[in-house]
């Protein structure tokens, strides 16, 4: 069967799911999704009428936590918030092509059985009681396909158990409603592939939504999910908070349950795991995420998860946090937006009178670059299954462009010579024990926080030309939580002098073309600081946001 | 150089620095380190007159932390306390070779500055203030060598450097006085090696001390420290507690720092990682090394710690518990003793009102023996360094005997033809998880707070008999904690009967030869679990003390 006739198939069937009443003429959407349309000012789900004024206060005036409360209190009812974002999350796939699977019936179902559980014992089921949760298409949901964008994986029957983290999730009393869209092969910053398409940003559909949790970050954007989950092996749910100007939190591996989700072939080489978390439109949202999942005793779920209960710190509304900053780097230079935003947050902070301290420029075998080589050459010393070529797609634009961090120097471990296997797992992991122990006496030595840093060289940019992710890679090969923090925007006005890059990978800043996109800067602990990550990222958001 | 040679020189080295007050009548040695010899009721620390009253009193009368709670408030000072460890550390070396380096005077030297500490700033120095620790030969301690029984490893200077562990013990204020003797290679059941000879068993001087943190074992029985240290990746903390009638305790890998300790070649292959863990004359203490270490924050000193604080729980003393009950296992049966010590340890716990769950017996595919074997070949399945062959020393004897659980089945993968290295790593990763995940299901299904099991067939045996350990080694495959409590006794009026295996590995029962050897069961909790683990082993243990 050819793999185009594959995929009309599965076309016909999603777009089937939408029900008539939710489609957008398309005319309108023809026209809004044209290059360089901002999505979030064409308000299409007032404008369109489909949403009900309730419908739009209930997706637009509250955060997740707030709408817990109205929904444990019995202010709004579960079938009406799920009612609500299913609308939304259905305008905002037939503009921006964020979802992969929709589950619009059962999760209305899934409501009504909540909101009698709640009119029958005045309980809610849990601490997400009767909120819809949008998840990526790598987790497991019952009775719809995991694809991840594989033509090949068409070919496999539904699914017909869940990922841990739904099972979880569900037993928290959450609503699944939609899988969120993602790169072929889930290591690109371009959602986009043959069977979904690509993921616009509603912030402006010239950029990249970013990847692979991208359908995430635009679907959040749009106000389509209060709280989605994606995870990151290399920045995939911070490339798109980033890119589509909302919160992210990548947690330490495993600290959310990860495992059970899309098969890609065996696993158990030594390298980078991915983690699990939260996007969100509120940072108060990440917090509500974590701590119920982690609260929720993950090992119970997932035989991968690991660590103890959310630890409730006390207030820290007083703290004075010591920040360290890590010095520019010549290899992976700043946009001239992403340099002024960074500054206008460390301004901001030291004005708050928090301690600020600007971290010397590490030694070439300790620099971003070694680092991100490093990352690079875990991804790459064993072999990877191609699930690609088996169904005849071809590789999309971002994949075929194979970026890399190579243009700054050679593999930490040279693999010329088919290396006896073994040494290089060894010599890769004293290079990585190696970069952690640097950090652990940055740590030390300045008595350090949390770190600052950039999320990226740039904001969202054209479409295939996001690149490598450097400054968020570099917190995976650590394994360090990381939290991303929107703040500021790009500007025509503020930074007029384009920045051109000439390494070949990276993008270069065009004023023109970025003006409005998100900016943001990154809040990082070390290795299972999580519950600190997030509480310093508190008082840096409530700085920021002053 | 001969590697005779190279032994007595470090042999006469270690024996100089026993000062000549403290060494024992040669003819008294020899008497008393004949077979069969119960060290402890010989009472040599009393009978020698080497121990003034207050260092008798302060060796035996009191808890780790009941003397860290008289030297905090400068009831006894570190130094008194510290000369009497010292002393009784000594007289133990000179009857059971259960050290390796002593660092007599230099503890006394920092025992003084902790007491001066103490009285200019009326604080102590850490929750540990003044204890002497012992520590497992294989940890560095500046200024004296880390050979684990190598003689090859005689050849190293004298280390310059602490352990993470050691470091973050001397911030807490701990007293680094010994470290204590190993089996060569550190993996038997026989703390014997070709420098530091065998260490003897003080409740009689026929059966083994254990191994491999067989010096702590017999140390801590001793009484010749207060609180020791050991690592354990097979049983290597639970063997010599229950050979030596002692607590112990394994946490889940990596929450009490491991790194830094003796280099024996290139790491990060995967496989099953040590933890290294406490020994202890009373279960309090295993709880006050915990939460003293783990509250210390050891990520700052050891890049490999994982995990945030210790979570102290609310009191539990009116909890019931649910406690899981392996089934019998037809390959590896317990010898009468550890059959009657844990049928009526059952049998208190119900009587106590604790609901006792017999759990059926697994399938093949998850038993005993598979999993044994599953963990053999993550010992052997990568090519490994040969640390006793460049010095020309022989294997002793305990190391000759290649123990293992081959006779019971086929190796889990098979390792014929030279398999793809790849391959066999993810194949054992996939029987891994699949046996972590069988054990998921029984939590969840028998909602267990914690399993109650042997920790061996036997009790210590005769020397070089131990064989394979399948009782402590399964819970190291699935990481999870485990606490070793003392239970029982021999008795060879009660089980009169030799049991005898035909196996050709493990040892068989000799009512005669063991008759006095303490007993034990074991307490394990899931992964991550070690608050909980802790919590209900000390439930446990209040009701097998009644």
């Amino acid at each position: 069967m050819d793999w185009t006739a594959l995929v009309a198939a599965k076309q016909q069937e999603c777009a089937a799911k939408i029900p008539p009443a939710w489609r957008l003429d398309p005319a309108l959407i023809a026209a809004l999704t044209a290059p360089g349309v901002n999505l979030l000012a064409a308000d299409v789900p007032r404008t369109s009428g489909l949403l009900s004024s309730l419908e739009l206060e209930i997706t637009e005036q509250y955060s997740a936590q707030e709408l817990l409360q109205k929904l444990a209190g019995g202010v709004f009812t579960s079938k009406d918030v799920t009612l609500a974002y299913c609308k939304r999350a259905a305008i905002a796939q037939q503009l921006t092509s964020c979802l992969t699977e929709t589950m619009f019936e059962a999760a209305q179902q899934r409501a009504q059985e909540l909101d009698d559980h709640l009119a029958r014992t005045g309980k809610p089921v849990g601490p997400l009681h009767g909120l819809p949760v949008s998840v990526k298409d790598s987790f497991l949901v019952a009775g719809v396909q995991a694809t991840v964008g594989y033509v090949e994986f068409l070919k496999r029957p539904p699914e017909t158990t869940n990922s841990p983290l739904i099972e979880l999730l569900l037993s928290l009393g959450a609503v699944i409603y939609v899988k969120t869209n993602i790169p072929q092969t889930m290591m690109t910053g371009d959602s986009h592939n043959n069977i979904f398409g690509r993921t616009l940003n509603p912030h402006n559909t010239s950029l990249t939504a970013g990847g692979s949790s991208g359908g995430e970050g635009s679907l959040v954007a749009f106000r389509g999910s209060p709280l989605g989950v994606g995870t990151d092996v290399a920045g995939s749910i911070r490339i798109p908070a980033l890119c589509c100007g909302v919160y992210g939190f990548k947690p330490t591996v495993d600290r959310v349950p990860y495992g059970g989700q899309v098969s890609e072939g065996p696993e158990g080489m030594p390298g980078l795991k991915p983690a699990a978390g939260p996007l969100a439109s509120s940072f108060e949202d990440l917090e509500v995420f974590m701590s119920s999942v982690i609260n929720a005793e993950p090992w119970r779920f997932d035989v991968s998860a690991m660590g103890g209960s959310w630890s409730e710190a006390p207030s820290t509304s007083t703290t004075t946090l010591t920040i360290g900053i890590p010095a520019p780097d010549e290899d992976f230079p700043l946009h001239p937006p992403v340099r002024r935003s960074l500054d206008e947050a460390i301004a901001k902070l030291e004005a708050a009178g928090h301690k600020i301290v600007h971290l010397p420029s590490p030694p070439p075998e300790s620099s971003i670059a070694h680092a991100n080589r490093l990352a690079f050459e875990y991804f790459i010393y064993a072999p990877a299954p191609d699930h690609i070529t088996p169904s005849g797609e071809p590789p999309v634009p971002s994949v075929a462009a194979k970026s890399s961090p190579m243009f700054t120097g050679p593999l930490p471990v040279p693999l010329e010579g088919e290396p006896d296997l073994s040494e290089t797992i060894t010599k890769l992991y004293a290079l990585r024990q190696a970069y952690a122990e640097f950090w652990r006496k940055i740590w030390v030595e300045y008595s350090l926080d949390i770190v600052l840093a950039p999320g990226a060289q740039s904001t969202a940019v054209e479409h295939d030309t996001y690149g490598w992710p450097p400054y968020t890679l570099v917190w995976n090969l650590l394994d360090y939580p990381a939290c991303l923090i929107p703040f500021g925007k790009s500007s025509k006005e503020l930074d007029p002098e384009p920045f051109t890059l000439t390494d070949g990978v990276q993008p270069s800043y065009n004023p023109e073309l970025v003006d409005g996109a998100p900016c943001a800067v990154q809040v990082i602990a070390p290795r299972f600081q999580d519950e600190r990550c997030l509480q310093a990222a508190k008082i840096v958001d409530g700085v920021l946001s002053l």
